[in-house]
């Protein structure tokens, strides 16, 4: 990972710290084994959430499931909440009903909705049956919301202030009401009336700013318009845009009804990279839990797509059977030129996927793409059109060989880098995910051109 | 992007806003083609810098240019900071010397460093040397850190308190230093005499405490631990464990030294994602603005890399040349095994990459995936031997060529299930990025196995 110079000595602290990691690990396993609740609460609640729930995902999954259970209601809340997503779910389903209850009230709102989403639907209804009608209507409130909108990601909790209230007005309000605050926040949103958001002031510039200004001279507009039924990938592109560390959210009318803050919003944007890498290599998800049959479900069917389209390339290999039969170099030499030009293929696909996801694929800017793409795929075309026919010609001594490989390799080139921007544009023009299917399309169009260009032309040239 | 169903009336109010933003597009490139400086600076100084950065980059590379040298030093230090990367490169190339040293001037220490990296040796001299002493002092701090270290994303500007200051003393100072400080912050650190980090107080925390409460009552642990020499990587990784907006940078001797905020923990994060899905696919680097020698430059290592082990299939076939010579069929088949195992590692090798970045292959972690893989490659290995050997079977009409090709489908998925995972890990053992030469050695050796493997067998089944 790190390529900084490193001295002997610092690599030392790093053995010395990863050992008794190590140990702990190792404490921690045999306390499950043994049944030693009052210990494992105790070291877990001495650590920082974040470091109790990593210790608890380095046991393997029977283990994590025992040791939850161990603990029950003991496990606290802040854990479970910083577990990844896969084995937060396996908490939830081994913790009994009224556990689950009770860690919901202790939850801010976000997290609720989180909890509440990974749950069966008559599982869910049971635990909010617990409740009151009060906290219940409150904790639907989230789950109103589709998945993967913003209002999902949201708090309910946070500050807002009437114009006409001066900075010292707040600070005395933040102290009176300090329990019904939320644990964090960055800014005071000031609303009118109505509730509609006016505009708002960073906590920075309320610290330095004199007791008697009023928030309505002190405030800055609000730049970003994130709405509760936004895709939450549309929200976490204007917190890049605009650097922030949290923001308002409006419903239609523009009333606050919300707040996002950044840490939810990296989780979104890890979440969509780590999908787009894996659905450019036809993978459908992935995570540290898998079974194998987990895998088997995410790999299988890009795989059988995969079968029909090899089939296609044999059967335009099949037109060429009596070429094949005479010339026995045909074969060794094809793959060649269906490796190199599905590679090149491959490459302008994850350009231009990447830059279709960090939005720069906008009007002019797809046809600079589709023209750079076609004139990389001459200038590389070029390039290794006369590298395979140099090799080609020099091995089998034929230039009639050289020159068909080499005119085939060209135009395999061409095709492929056309059609690797040409391919996920369509396919978002056509609202579909240029990610997930792309791969398949121009692989199998890089594939039947090498073939079909390859045997064809050497149909021509050598018969 | 969007999944959300839409009205129509909405649709209508999107494409009037996108027609607004055509307009203003057209009408910023005829004011950049007629020099009306006034009317352009004027107009980028009323949006947002973020939103004025994005109205420029979608200028052609030549007008980008001209709008930038046609404002010279009129051109905001604000948009500058918001412009991509190759965007900023470009624009301080084209100001005058001077207009780049006043920008300097007006930034947040972390900006300044990331202008002057970006400048050629010579150049940075020369405008280092307009600066007095003690400001170049300054702005040389951060450049003596090594690039993607945390030194160089920093900002060396922080409000820092004793530990037996009082809130109330602590907001008194901020006001009196109002200017001193850095535009946002989220946290006050709490330091001993001798600089040392004792803590932190979010300001949240701040405002809701009464006056004469001490910092040092209600300041919270510091749990990340991040030090200016650190890599980028490890710290963004602290920031999306602990959930932080910003956090304190120390030197060894655990001293201040600086602040990272949140914003440019997500720069480095996309920045690393998209670097693993490039790699993956084997490019280099890929910007917005890359010429078609820049893409040819990034991708031709890779296939010339991709041409020699190509050929190195091509050696396997060849040793088989008796063999097709008599069974063109094989010839027709070939390809199919080579394909459907080439993308068996693929995936594999995503999920794999993936799993590292996010660091869930950390001891036990990567023995269970090693044999969760290879057991997928098992299933999937059955499942598609059968269907493999099936559609062959029934096309040629021998059963000995569907056994062939059965059996070759099985062991080349096994082998691309094992290689895909171990590859990597073996990669990462040996100190190198496991996403950048790891396609290179699944493809070769699942095309190796797949050639070899089928018509090694077609020899000693068929022949």
């Amino acid at each position: 990972m790190s390529e900084l110079p490193e001295t002997p000595q610092e690599d030392h602290v790093e053995d010395v710290v990863q050992a008794k990691h190590l140990a702990l690990e190792q404490d921690v396993r045999e306390a499950v084994w043994d049944k030693d609740s009052r210990w494992l609460s105790r070291t877990l609640n001495r650590l920082h959430p974040a470091d109790a729930a990593d210790l608890l995902e380095q046991l393997s999954t029977d283990d994590f499931a025992d040791a939850v259970s161990l603990l029950g209601g003991q496990l606290p809340t802040d854990i479970i909440i910083e577990l990844r997503d896969e084995y937060r779910v396996e908490a939830v389903d081994v913790l009994p009903d009224d556990a689950v209850a009770a860690v919901l009230g202790e939850l801010d709102s976000d997290d609720v909705t989180t909890i509440l989403e990974d749950l069966e639907d008559d599982r869910r209804e049971r635990i909010l049956d617990e409740l009151t009608p009060a906290d219940r209507a409150s904790f639907e409130q989230g789950l109103a919301f589709d998945e993967d909108t913003v209002g999902r990601l949201m708090q309910r909790e946070y500050f807002a202030a009437p114009e006409f209230w001066t900075v010292g007005h707040a600070i005395d309000h933040a102290r009176e009401n300090a329990e019904a605050l939320p644990a964090e926040f960055y800014e005071v949103y000031v609303i009118d009336p109505t509730h509609r958001l006016k505009g708002q002031v960073p906590l920075a510039t309320l610290l330095r700013t004199p007791r008697d200004v009023k928030l309505d001279d002190i405030m800055e507009e609000v730049q970003s318009d994130i709405k509760g039924n936004m895709d939450q990938e549309d929200a976490a592109y204007q917190f890049q845009k605009y650097s922030l560390a949290s923001a308002p959210v409006t419903d239609d009318a523009g009333r606050l009804m919300g707040m996002l803050t950044v840490d939810d919003v990296v989780d979104v944007i890890q979440e969509e990279n780590t999908e787009d890498l894996l659905a450019l290599s036809g993978v459908r998800s992935a995570e540290g839990t898998d079974t194998v049959l987990d895998s088997v479900k995410a790999r299988a069917p890009w795989l059988a797509v995969n079968l029909l389209t090899a089939f296609i390339a044999s059967g335009i290999i099949s037109m060429f059977e009596t070429t094949l039969d005479r010339f026995v170099q045909l074969a060794i030499l094809m793959p060649v030129v269906a490796a190199l030009g599905g590679n090149a293929g491959s490459q302008g696909l994850a350009v231009a996927v990447r830059a279709i996801a960090e939005r720069e694929m906008d009007g002019d800017a797809s046809r600079r793409a589709i023209v750079r793409e076609t004139l990389t795929g001459i200038a590389n075309g070029v390039i290794f059109a006369i590298g395979v026919a140099a090799i080609a010609g020099f091995w089998f001594q034929s230039v009639a060989l050289a020159l068909t490989i080499g005119i085939a390799m060209f135009a395999t080139f061409v095709w492929a880098g056309f059609s690797g921007v040409i391919v996920p544009l369509g396919l978002r023009k056509m609202g579909a995910d240029p990610a997930v299917a792309s791969s398949v399309f121009v692989l199998t169009l890089t594939d039947v051109m090498a073939f079909f260009s390859f045997l064809g032309l050497a149909t021509l040239i050598l018969l």
